[in-house]
């Protein structure tokens, strides 16, 4: 049984926990992003993106300038600002879109045709380069962030602007005479188009996305006509499978290459398999998501195991320290994982949308909001991270703004558009996939959430319906004594594939508890780099040590799984949960010898406090351990 | 206290382990080497070394192929081959060492200028590319080869060829008018002058090693002249360090940059410490040492943390699947120690030197004597060494002959040359570092040596001497329970430095005997990769568990350092001590969850084969460690 994704308007976050980020979002990010992409703020990197529209719009002279893909950053951006505005209104900010919006009008050519760096840069290498160009990918980002903009503002014009693009690029691909026959190197117009069809109904987004979908992989495709393969000849040893590319989509049953790509691509794939009902699609879908979560997943919801490629490598093959697992990679889960959802909803996807959440996603942004992480290693040895050549990718401390800058606009625009992630409905059933706090309008359907995720297990709805409905609320994977009651009386729900459904009607008050006590998880014994350790979490946050907690040599200490771990209230970062765990360090003799014989060896109790790991690097540099040597069988 | 190096017109080895690894050079490598060398062996990579020289002598026509120090494979091959002849005398060995310098004599030029890559090649940049262009690092090979040569046949007609090239050295390089004031980019002349230097006596050897060791690290060098750095451009991230260049010799304290690089200098930089009796040099040696041995170096004697550079990185940085630790360096540490002790006589040296040479050393050349490694792996995953950009270096089988083809005849001149490692004399006192069986001549004292090392601590010298003489044996770090017995007779030998001083006469008998139990080693807290592991020791000898008798997922394998290791006689190998190790796995319950509770993970009773690292993929590729991880506190 499928289920339908909501809009932003229908779902306002309303989460101690949550509004923090948003607001810092709102306060700091979305302004300072502002900055930076009119090249106005001192300490980072120009941007140059609105300068390039400018240039590209006649209206100001000089060379486009960053990355291929600069118009992304300006798109993610209008996006999360959209977004953010349907939480605090800002005149100054819609004045912003609107002539942003307005400059980016005037870019676009006659035909319809928009992507400044072929304008300013490449004119006559429009749709010539396919496999780095990334033409459809920022079309397909614009496009999300016009369907942002008419969800917040009602204003399509964007929307309009956009809709001309898609009818150009309709027109130069497909399979008739004359056409490119072909498919993005990197995957994200499908996923754009998807939304864009659920928000105008118009057929032709739904049937082009699919074009792109079913196309991937066939030959003969853009890898094997030497027209499109010219910027993907600067790179090395890049095969079909780092753009997906490897097999048609239905053949495909594992999740290869450019990890960002892949999971753009999932999305996409996802979207159009519950459009057109394509149950081929459906199924390798299911082996693609078993493939990432079942063998090629980090504990944090990171993918993408080496730097180089930014990608997907084999099966259990998750080093700790000189992973990849981007910010972005980690969104792009969380949107795949929603669209599971809304193919079947199954709590085993929740579970994994809320991992890449609240863990590798979070980890992100900096509590100040203005420093990021691209690359999220659930190890660092930060002498060792600047030294290494194989860990070259790997940042020792989130910076402020990346050269390649796709990871901030998009936390911001994933934090601002929250409300997405948190239920899909079938008919009159809603699904509470996430306990985070929200006031939500659906037709006659009200709820008001309030949760104490992720520190308690504990969440209210009250709702108001003119007629009865359902809600299937999730029961977490990592849940214990999971309980709901209806108006103060214990309820007896049904249980669908991980939901608790229960008969609900105008007025009532559910509540529902869960314990989620403190928990040591051990990896599959495949993952050589987890072997002999264990991890702590609890709920769906990961923990993790860091140095200034616990002094140096954290890979020196030894967890007993068995001796329990303390839960303590702290006051730091505002008040959170750390956990206390209990093992042994070696004791210091003041023997350095480099080898020694094991017996000489003198090992002593000891503690490490730990903290959610999203929270790591925000005191300073230092070491940093999601995994601990285990002691004990 | 110094003592003197012997030569290996002194020392033949005569020992049932080495033996049969001299024999196999002998037999097969020398001649497998030979066929290569002039492009005859059809399973290998054509090599060009002697067409080389053949175009360069005029009497044949091409371009020169191979990397600019293909020379160096040439004269590694005649140090070895001549050394052979001490042990099997070969008509058609030495005519073919004849011609063969017959011809490099012919490839010389008028003012005695011999590298074929500059003569045939770049005739116009000769001494222009000191910091790649490895003339220097030619000539000393050829030095080396030259002086083996004569040692051998008593025919000085290679020494006078590269009498006439170091003359030429001398001319053109110091820091006269005219004179090009520098050092080369990779050492190796200075050790080979050395050598040079201990067979003549010609004065002007020692001083131009003496100039090159103590210019290195100078301003303004050839890092600072852009006449030298032309081929050094074409590499990335090269800086002064790589070449050991970022400090003068007294003053440097850490082992940086390239491995081979540095153990070669450090090597050199002993002889001309000994030599002149500069005792900075000999205090910086000393801290050199201990950084090595205390801080970068592998339990194997492996050094060269990073393949990128092939180079030392940091303190205690180890890591056991991405290491380089190259068979070569291995050969430099081993040189190295070698002349530590010929500086100051103590076991510890010696213990490094027989960690070297029985590991990391011997591990590069395959039982059939035509499979090398480049790279020594601590640790190998075959699918994630193929897969991964970071394993790049590390090759999962040994392979027939490498396009950069140091290693393979490195190798073969080492064992062929292995008598030069076994005792330094100081007048009338022999120390005897290895327990490797032996037949020695040394003016009137003469030592015949049986040893059943590495896999009984047991040996006996008989002595002829026509005036009575002290032995210095070496008591190993590893040793338990040494003892000495004379003529039958427990001896009460005086204690030095981890020697046992012995005062002998003609006729004596000298029993040594200890025991060597297999011990299980930790390293020290701060190497990361070890952290939570252990290794077995036997001797000399480090362990490793194989796939082939282990299965796989080794890692997965907990030891238990309590539980006691059983030794046994195995037929493998022809007769090797294996080792069995007993712990836990994980026991299969059909529970293949990426993650999941720890408590949840049964865990089984499981024992490990172990065999001597250096037989490691004999018998075919598979995963392999030398570090277990640790059951127990």
């Amino acid at each position: 049984m499928a289920s339908e994704m909501l809009n932003i308007r229908q779902v306002k976050v309303n989460d101690p926990f949550w509004n923090s980020r948003i607001d810092l979002v709102i306060d700091h990010v979305i302004p300072y992003q502002w900055r930076v992409l009119n090249d106005q703020e001192e300490d980072a990197e120009p941007s140059h993106a609105i300068r390039n529209f400018e240039i590209a719009a006649g209206l100001a002279q000089g060379e486009f300038q960053g990355y291929q893909f600069q118009d992304s950053d300006l798109a993610k951006w209008i996006e999360g600002a959209s977004y953010s505005l349907l939480y605090r209104d800002d005149p100054e900010l819609r004045k912003n879109l609107r002539d942003v919006i307005g400059l980016i009008g005037k870019a676009q050519q006659p035909d319809g045709y928009l992507d400044t760096h072929y304008i300013v840069k490449k004119p006559d290498k429009k749709w010539q380069e396919l496999a780095h160009g990334h033409e459809l990918y920022c079309a397909g980002h614009m496009l999300e962030a016009a369907a942002a903009y008419q969800l917040a503002t009602g204003d399509d014009s964007l929307m309009r602007i956009m809709d001309r693009l898609v009818d150009l690029i309709r027109s130069k691909f497909g399979k008739g005479p004359g056409q490119i026959d072909a498919y993005p190197g990197h995957e994200e117009i499908e996923l754009a188009l998807m939304k864009a069809y659920r928000l105008t109904g118009k057929e032709k987004y739904r049937d082009l996305a699919e074009y792109f979908i079913l196309n991937r992989g066939s030959k003969p495709g853009f890898f094997n006509d030497p027209r499109f393969i010219e910027l993907a000849k600067a790179d090395k040893a890049l095969d079909a499978s780092y753009y997906q590319a490897h097999k048609p989509a239905v053949e495909q049953d594992s999740a290869e290459g450019h990890a960002v790509r892949a999971m753009y691509f999932f999305t996409g794939m996802s979207d159009v398999a519950a459009a057109t009902g394509n149950e081929a699609l459906k199924e390798a879908l299911k082996k693609l998501w078993r493939s990432v979560t079942e063998r090629r997943m980090y504990v944090t919801g990171g993918v993408g195991s080496q730097g180089n490629g930014e990608r997907f490598t084999i099966d259990y093959d998750l080093p700790n320290d000189t992973c990849y697992t981007e910010t972005c990679a980690a969104i792009g889960l969380a949107m795949w994982s929603l669209r599971m959802l809304a193919l079947e909803p199954r709590a085993e996807y929740a579970d994994i949308l809320e991992k890449a959440l609240y863990n590798n996603v979070l980890s992100g942004i900096s509590q100040d909001g203005e420093h990021y992480f691209y690359v999220n290693p659930l190890m660092l040895k930060p002498d060792v991270a600047r030294f290494r050549v194989d860990h070259e990718s790997v940042e020792p401390s989130r910076v402020k703004w990346f050269p390649c800058a796709c990871c901030p606009p998009n936390v911001a625009r994933t934090l601002t558009g929250l409300g997405q992630y948190l239920y899909t409905r079938s008919g009159r059933r809603i699904y509470q996939h996430l306990y985070i706090g929200n006031e939500t309008a659906l037709g006659d359907i009200r709820l008001s959430c309030r949760s104490s995720m992720p520190w308690a297990g504990e969440a209210e709805i009250t709702v108001s319906a003119a007629e009865p409905f359902e809600m299937a609320l999730r029961v977490p994977g990592y849940a214990k004594d999971f309980r709901t009651r209806i108006n103060g009386q214990a309820a007896a729900p049904n249980m669908e594939n991980g939901y608790a459904v229960l008969a609900l009607r105008d007025g009532d008050r559910v509540e529902v508890r869960f314990d989620m006590p403190p928990q040591v998880l051990a990896a599959n014994p495949r993952v050589t780099e987890d072997c002999g350790r264990a991890c702590v979490v609890r709920g769906p946050l990961v923990y993790c040590a860091e140095e200034t907690d616990n002094g140096p040599l954290l890979q020196d200490f030894r967890l007993n799984p068995a001796a329990g771990i303390e839960t303590a209230q702290s006051d730091l970062f505002g008040g959170i949960r750390t956990l206390l765990v209990h093992g042994t360090r070696t004791a210091d003799d003041g023997d350095n010898r480099l080898y020694r014989p094991y017996g000489e060896v003198t090992r002593t109790k000891a503690d490490l406090l730990l903290i959610p790991y999203y929270l790591w690097n925000n005191r300073g540099e230092g070491e940093m351990t999601v995994w601990m040597n285990v002691k004990g069988d």
